[in-house]
């Protein structure tokens, strides 16, 4: 492969809040060729585990998720904040570092044994993976796989997904 | 074409408050074949108007424009609400019926010159795409061309687009 993706992650110190070293995607996603092979290893990953819809949290799970699910021909279905989805949702609550966060997904997204892949840019704490994969299961779907852009180490996040299969594109310190 | 596009956006009453009437195109995102149909139609016309990077503001501008980008070949560049973006930023505020929004896009995401679709899942009163506009205007970049999903009828959003190349997916009344 001849592009190294880490080169399209930016770092921000101080952001959103000080202390937090920011992993920044946007670089990647603004370079047609950075994105695309990013977007080609998902897919791959996506068809090797036969998934047959993609899910992703808001918004920056739809930033991949979506060209991924257009990539394997299949649906994506957003999971989003509360008063976003319009139709009837299930929602799961889960604690953040400080308060909580509420993600919501329509109830008719999923079919009862639908095989479903998680995408989302970014592995930190894996609250975010872990509400995810909590809906897709209540709804009757299998969790066949979960990928993410970037693992943050340092953060025990990838204890969130254990037992599932994984695809990391990268892993990078919290530090 | 075998499909028709319309048969997947659900109409919900009353969403988010009491007299709108909303028209939700999450059936068509969570359709494999529909969503690739939507997808293709709008990448073909980002392809006629030569279009070398897509920008779309959060959240449903994430859904259509990412694979959009992804289709064509080229990056996305995300427009956001404040403290989004972790980078330099120009911003435009703008009012809405109740209240104002204001929209960020990082300062290196258009290079100038370059020719950009902006893609946005609804056209209504059009507020969202004018700000959209003056940013990559602002930015020294050149709206090749602005495509939606639904125009609604009966809010006058089309003079906001006035005068740049439109693909219209389908129009739909607010009524």
């Amino acid at each position: 492969m001849a592009l190294n993706l880490e080169d399209y992650v930016a770092t921000i110190k101080d952001f959103p809040t000080k202390g937090i070293l920011f992993r920044d995607v946007t670089p990647m996603v603004n370079d047609g060729a950075a994105y695309r092979e990013a977007i080609d290893q998902i897919a791959a990953f996506g068809r090797e585990v036969n998934a047959e819809l993609v899910a992703g949290p808001e918004s920056r799970g739809f930033i991949f998720g979506c060209p991924v699910a257009y990539a394997m021909g299949v649906g994506f279905t957003p999971v989003r904040k509360p008063g976003k989805l319009p139709r009837e949702t299930v929602s799961c609550r889960y604690d953040l570092e400080y308060g909580s966060n509420e993600l919501h997904i329509h109830k008719d997204s999923v079919k009862p044994g639908q095989r479903v892949l998680i995408v989302d840019d970014l592995l930190a704490t894996g609250g975010t993976l872990e509400a995810v994969i909590k809906l897709i299961e209540e709804l009757g779907g299998v969790v066949a796989g979960i990928a993410f852009v970037i693992e943050l180490t340092g953060l025990d996040g990838m204890k969130a997904v254990e037992g599932y299969n994984v695809f990391r594109m990268m892993t990078l310190s919290d530090k």
